[in-house]
């Protein structure tokens, strides 16, 4: 087991990675305020996890009831919710009592600002159990829902006192989603560490075959950069944007295509080659640079074009993307790679270059 | 106009008291992150200042739109907040546009968990209508709605950038609010000032009257005790308890009662008689306070006597609120007059008296 701190004043709190860490009450009780929880995760978590957490927290002598939730970002909304909220209220759950959070970032994302609304805030804890989750969004404490018109924009900043990322869950984990999750983890190395690139580029089989050394170092890594990131900027004002990068291009597609049709890695990684293209085209990187991140995104088993949505559309999802300000879009885009930057000044004729060009 | 801040380190914030706030663009402008506001109002209050803030919001150079939500208590749920989301994201408001409350509590509430949730945080500026909102929602930072097994059971803790009191929206306020403004302020004199408590009972003609020098120095001295309790206890761990003074009580009369039948000021005034006559038979108050306290509240327009709602009933809605700890049932009591104690020994049979005794 490798353990990290993600350093926010008296809002800290370790990140566990490591097979077999649902066993291993040790790692949760500590962090009770009370020796009572809910756990929340949805259809398909529950017949393979939660019977095992239950019988973990059980034996730690912790009273734990559930919510189970229906799968998918479609439910990602108001309504499933409120689910969670009418088992705290039916249950009478306490503000003492801790929410726990069993499954990938959708319910995690849920689960989170549940335990931040409820009472104006309940303990919290993170067992995320896809790639995605492990490596994005169990640091930083994003939490939220999906409104018709645009994607987590309702929610609210939320720490969780310590997450759990027990590698032997993705073992169920079907192979798309581990990909998706690879989007994300490539993206550390080109936004921040060049020398992961590099490294991802030499293992990146190995990630894929879930070999326990690498995939811990991979996760690892990708939670390191990530919490000196946010430990810059809690509350993103300035730098902790450059963990968006691929994600303006990439919401435009979610949203383009409807919400769970592109997984969110999926239509990032497409993003972030529009992303390097952009850089490209701005005199940044070199066709190398671009190239070497295609093929990197594409051992991946991921998506290196984007669908053609017109630009239009393009630019109506992107509009509605949080990181407009003063009605100007800003980018993420590489100085290098290795380098990110956010800038307001793209001409208008690259960034339509970049929409219209075959993606 | 007299000026207070209420001091929470960089979450810090004014409260302005005075005649004629909404025509001074000045308090408003240096808190504003970008000159676009959007105002969130209700059908009752719109047509009465509506038009005069957005007049001087505009004459300063500001943006301003506005959702105007239907009025009352019954509308404080998801399906209304939902209907500031929609304007926001419709009007494609920003990370730095403000909101701004122009209303009562409930509207105070709303705005302010819709700022604090929006793109996980956008700014709140903060115009009470009502003596009740003035006195007590507009300090400490408390924001949410209700949910059909709770009242304020969703929400979250989220200050704004500045308060403004205009004494002036008081005088179209019905005698009967104004009232259950009222109860909160002899709260304060029975939590924590004895002093002020003799204040009110020699100038509560006054006050109802809306005499000008009385009212600005009730709602000041009433926002000087909140600050000063809520400044010692932002997240409600301990001492803040103390403003829930007749409000377990209360909150199971405005459950019971159905939702909006009782005003909150109502059913926390003769919450607050219960309360001075369980401290009475616990030996900490005189026959002669509990009668002081009655008089004084009836003095204010307020019952004294709650409704017969069964023990049953009493102790289900009571055991709903969020003092419930470890199972076990929390009370803020009265040690003397100006006085204030949180306690879980109220002992049952205590308890059982209070509640079957002619209210
Ligand atoms: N809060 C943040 O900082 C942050 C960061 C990135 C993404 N997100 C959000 O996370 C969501 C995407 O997360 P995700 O990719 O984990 O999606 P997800 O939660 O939908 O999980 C993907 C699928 O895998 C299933 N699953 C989960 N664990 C499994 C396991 N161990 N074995 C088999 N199946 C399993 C899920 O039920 C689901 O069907 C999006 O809503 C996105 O907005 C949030
Ligand atoms: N956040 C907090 O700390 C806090 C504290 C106390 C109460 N509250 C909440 O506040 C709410 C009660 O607030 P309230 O008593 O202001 O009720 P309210 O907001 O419902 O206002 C009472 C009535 O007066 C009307 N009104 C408002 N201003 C007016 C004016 N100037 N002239 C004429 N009519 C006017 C309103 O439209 C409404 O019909 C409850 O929901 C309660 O939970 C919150
Ligand atoms: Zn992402
Ligand atoms: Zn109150």
């Amino acid at each position: 087991m490798q353990t990290l701190t993600v350093d926010l004043g008296d809002r800290s709190y370790p990140i566990h990675i490591g097979a077999g860490l649902l066993n291993q009450a040790e790692l949760i009780l500590p962090h009770l305020a009370q020796k009572r929880v809910m756990i929340v995760t949805n259809t398909t978590v529950a017949p393979l996890y939660l019977a095992r957490l239950t019988a973990t927290l059980e034996a730690g002598g912790v009273a734990a009831t559930q919510v189970i939730l229906p799968d998918g970002e479609a439910y990602k909304n108001w309504e499933t919710l409120n689910l969670i909220f009418d088992a705290l209220l039916t249950q009478r759950a306490e503000r003492k009592t801790t929410l726990i959070a069993l499954g990938g970032g959708v319910i995690g994302d849920m689960a989170g600002f549940a335990a931040a609304s409820y009472q104006r805030g309940v303990p919290f804890i993170q067992i995320p159990t896809t790639l995605l989750s492990q490596v994005d969004s169990s640091v930083g404490g994003k939490t939220g829902i999906n409104h018709p018109l645009g994607k987590n924009m309702i929610g609210a900043f939320y720490q969780p006192k310590v997450v759990l990322a027990d590698t032997d869950t993705l073992k169920t984990l079907p192979a798309r989603e581990l990909s998706a999750g690879l989007a994300e983890v490539i993206k550390y190395g080109l936004i921040w560490d060049v020398e992961f690139l590099s490294w991802l580029e030499a293992n990146m089989d190995k990630l894929r075959a879930l070999d326990p050394v690498a995939i811990t170092h991979a996760i690892h890594r990708s939670c390191e950069i990530k919490a000196q990131v946010v430990g810059q900027d809690e509350r993103e004002g300035g730098i902790r944007a450059i963990l968006n990068l691929g994600h303006t291009f990439g919401h435009a597609i979610e949203t383009g295509m409807g919400y769970g049709n592109w997984l969110h890695g999926e239509a990032v990684a497409a993003g972030m080659v529009m992303a390097a293209e952009t850089s490209r085209r701005l005199g940044w990187l070199s066709d190398a640079d671009v190239a070497r991140t295609r093929a990197l995104i594409r051992a991946a088993g991921l998506p290196d074009v984007a669908p053609d949505l017109g630009v239009d559309t393009w630019l109506e999802y992107m509009g509605h993307d949080k990181k407009v300000e003063g009605g100007k879009m800003r980018f993420v885009l590489l100085k290098k790679l290795g380098v990110a930057v956010i800038t307001g000044d793209v001409p208008a004729d690259v960034l339509t270059g970049v929409l219209t060009a075959p993606h």
